[in-house]
């Protein structure tokens, strides 16, 4: 049995199941956290729900409904969109959920400090989709001083530490990994929409592909 | 009609009351978030939510169940704290929940971001609950910062504020500023339990009463 626990934010997608497997690799015993917050489709939770079980480990499906949007991923009749690749830095993607990471990362500490688990993982990446503010590494900089200074765990200097393993890499080397370690990507899902199959067209299923074909792998 | 627009997070207690009434007066337009966090009792979202129709504001229940414990304020058998004023600087009570404020702003700015709002009202105060970490104010500094890093408004310098203006007040100024201010104490809740009157006896009517004794006003 592995010692350490953890907290693992996961999404259903590859980047966050690489995250788990990784955080295994390390000799933490995970519990998953879901989130059903009024997406799109509910593929991707049952992705998330099959890589938990595949790991052995823990899940719970948190609904945090947001009531507002300001989202294409919020609002079934807003349009996808299709970058494919064009957004340059400092322009942020239409996808962008307002404080996604932040609400997530809070429940996260929340429920590590509830456990009195030692880590928080998170597979937010800084390269592909740059526009996201809150997949910058100065804001899990930023984050790591709010819970030192706002939990009690923070205070009793009983460190949760927050992991990003991901921040710095690219798609490809996100994939190269995660197939080093035995990433079962079949089960992961990434694209925006709910289908039978993945669009392929939008800006997620555009990434998808690039990484896979840069990393050299086969997307099963 | 204010041309300023916030978001207030109301919890149906006397502080979150009076911030409510600041930002009223300071010509904001409001918009209160309540939270159904799993608490004791509904007593105080019944207040909150009547505090929001007094003032004209807008008013969303936000239900956001959290699956674990850690707190006497989550867990109906654990007993409540009855320290009355005991607990000393760094000492943190029992009723603490796990990242709460956290959470809460994380909500808050996330709905702020979406609305377009300019700021982020919170009554907290770290006088009496001085063991509180998510009451402090080197939280909130680090609050400031995961918001300018960690959002859209951030990095686009449309300045979401985070206005506490209770954090370095006492219960007696507290009251003595929504007295002036005409906050309608009597709708507030501030108890732990869920009775039909306040039980005079856990440490949040032992608050409010010492705060309304040095305050020099009567607690109808």
């Amino acid at each position: 049995m592995p010692s350490k626990k953890a907290v693992v934010l996961l999404s259903g997608g590859l980047d966050s199941a690489t995250a788990l497997y990784i955080a295994r690799a390390k000799g933490y015993q995970c519990h998953c956290l879901v989130f059903d917050y009024g997406q799109r489709h509910r593929r991707e939770i049952q992705a998330a729900k099959k890589l938990a079980r595949k790991t052995g480990s823990t899940c719970q499906v948190i609904r945090i409904a947001l009531p507002w949007r300001g989202s294409s991923l919020l609002e079934s009749k807003r349009k996808l969109p299709k970058t494919r690749g064009s957004l340059t830095a400092g322009q942020i993607p239409d996808t962008y959920v307002p404080g996604r990471n932040i609400i997530f990362l809070s429940f996260a500490f929340s429920c590590a400090e509830a456990r009195a688990d030692g880590a928080v993982f998170i597979g937010a990446h800084s390269q592909d989709y740059s526009g996201y503010p809150d997949c910058r590494p100065e804001f899990y900089r930023a984050f790591r001083k709010v819970i030192s200074t706002g939990t009690k765990a923070g205070l009793q200097h009983k460190d949760i530490k927050i992991m990003a393993p991901l921040l710095y890499k690219t798609k490809a080397q996100i994939i190269r990994l995660g197939h080093k370690l035995g990433v079962p990507f079949e089960l992961t899902w990434s694209c925006y929409k709910g289908g039978r199959s993945p669009c392929g067209k939008c800006d997620s299923c555009y990434y998808r592909a690039k990484g896979f074909k840069e990393a050299g792998l086969k997307d099963r």
